[in-house]
């Protein structure tokens, strides 16, 4: 049983995918490259020195990787004070906290990014350590960053909390069981398919049914000596 | 065998879906209510008429809808310019057209962002007809607009071309089958739940594989006497 709770948070916990799609679009529009949006929304989750070959090859990575990366940004930016938080984002941190797991958020954006909406959702009163693409060499679909986030909190077993099937194959590659939830907008099929154990509709509904998933009771972790 | 092939425009031959679903995003923060955007997105496809009371529920459909819808229009238009066809939109109608088909084009949405649609695809030079949502009196997921459609170009058995359940299901109630595209943003598994026979990745992909789907040859429509 684990005893350290890692939640993902842009999709998870605040409502940023579809803006960050739309981004990403206009992003490559500005190198004249039109993709379709469902593939950049669907791409969403993995990190940003990833995704543009996914979606767009060696090639674009190569000669605008870098600039398409910042553009991206810079779009992001311009639509980052409408974000809201999904429904119940720091109560349903708070409950899993209260049953005795350690906590910690990781965000593959960028960390004036991640600020904001940590802000937004109150995390910082609740979660014992963040871990950004700074902490990592490799983003997700990698699992560097569970390693990491366990490490920074000291537990010994992850639970992770995702949206995206990004977040379900890093966990998947350490056999640490994913909660998924369907903020981010991946179907369930899709999100079953990457290996997320059960799929909940909203914040809320996976509060309900905390006792029925791995996130029921953390398990003491060992102290060190 | 269909003699008919009716294209859904918004999100099949237009990538349109995710500017909606931000639009509606706004239109209801300007009412003080956050959706999650996901479920904005999986709405999108059903006609205005239906969507505010499907998302926020009846009373808010009273209290706002039509405010609401204004505000959805007005959102839209300001994103509308950066809207681009999908790849290989015109060459798939004029494909199936040179199979026999009477080709009707189907917006649920208003006339204005279907004029513009229309013409990023070049439709006016191949489609037989359009049908918009001042064709009938209840939009998709009611099936009315097939019924006009058929009606319109003089067809008397159709195949639908589609991006969304509402789509689907909009056609399987009057048996109708449907080829989906994953370019509005739903999974396989949505659209094949919702009744789509086949789905494809892209309009070139559905191209490739015409022999496949019902859209291969069209029977021949009865003359007028």
């Amino acid at each position: 049983m684990p005893d350290t709770a890692i939640f993902d948070v842009d999709g998870t916990l605040v409502d940023t995918n579809y803006h960050h799609a739309l981004a990403w679009f206009r992003a490559f529009r500005r190198f004249d490259i039109t993709l379709p949006i469902w593939h950049l929304h669907r791409a969403v989750g993995m990190g940003g020195d990833q995704l543009v070959s996914h979606v767009a090859g060696d090639r674009i990575e190569r000669e605008h990787g870098s600039a398409l990366r910042a553009a991206h940004t810079d779009e992001f930016d311009a639509l980052l004070a409408e974000v809201r938080p999904l429904g119940d984002a720091h109560r349903l941190l708070a409950d899993v906290r209260s049953r005795g797991f350690r906590l910690a958020l990781a965000t593959s954006g960028l960390s004036a990014h991640a600020e904001r909406s940590l802000s937004l959702i109150e995390a910082h009163s609740v979660a014992d350590a963040r871990v950004t693409s700074d902490d990592v060499e490799r983003t997700k679909p990698a699992p560097d960053l569970i390693h990491a986030a366990l490490a920074k909190v000291g537990g010994t077993s992850a639970v992770l909390v995702g949206d995206s099937v990004w977040d379900c194959r890093a966990a998947a590659k350490l056999d640490v069981p994913t909660v998924a939830v369907r903020t981010g907008g991946f179907s369930v099929a899709e999100l079953t398919d990457a290996g997320a154990d059960t799929v909940f509709e909203s914040l809320p509904e996976l509060i309900n049914a905390l006792d029925d998933t791995p996130l029921s009771e953390a398990t003491e972790a060992p102290q060190p000596r």
